[in-house]
């Protein structure tokens, strides 16, 4: 089982994020794209990185807006490390 | 501006599709996948749809599951015609 992240150690690591936060036991951020064609191009970038960490987030879509949000099922719906590294491959997708 | 559908409307055409409810003035089904990859792939089927309809749905996916909701913003957010057509596309990729 994973182990949850104190809150100390989540505010921490968001502080070296671009606007995530810490909502509901979930890591919470909302992209927006020019178009729906940019956001489901997006999602799908998401999907080969949340395979290959065999780790997937909640992916909320309308038209160009996409909100993720991750917590970690194995730690009782609570942030780990997992999510922490979801995020930061998130957020380095979205400023390629 | 489109036309909102009544309820009787919707709850007639709705009889014609299979597991679709009308909640908060929304046509909203959930679909099951056998695991993530199929769920994107039937997320990518829809949004290639929805280009072609120019009209798009809230998409809510969480691993195998996908969550669908349909309205028409240019209708104050309520069901119209779009929405059947979309949602009976929808209901037709799924059954591929």
């Amino acid at each position: 089982m994973a182990k949850p992240l104190t809150n100390e150690e989540i505010s921490s690591a968001l502080s070296d994020l671009d606007g995530w936060s810490h909502k509901d036991d979930k890591l919470n951020k909302e992209f927006s794209f020019e178009n729906f064609r940019d956001a489901l191009a997006f999602i799908t970038r998401i999907a080969f990185e949340a395979e290959e960490q065999v780790h997937h987030p909640e992916i909320f879509n309308v038209y160009n807006t996409v909100k993720i949000a991750l917590s970690t099922h194995d730690a009782g719906g609570k942030v780990t490390e997992k999510d922490l590294k979801l995020a930061k491959s998130i957020e380095s997708l979205y400023n390629k």
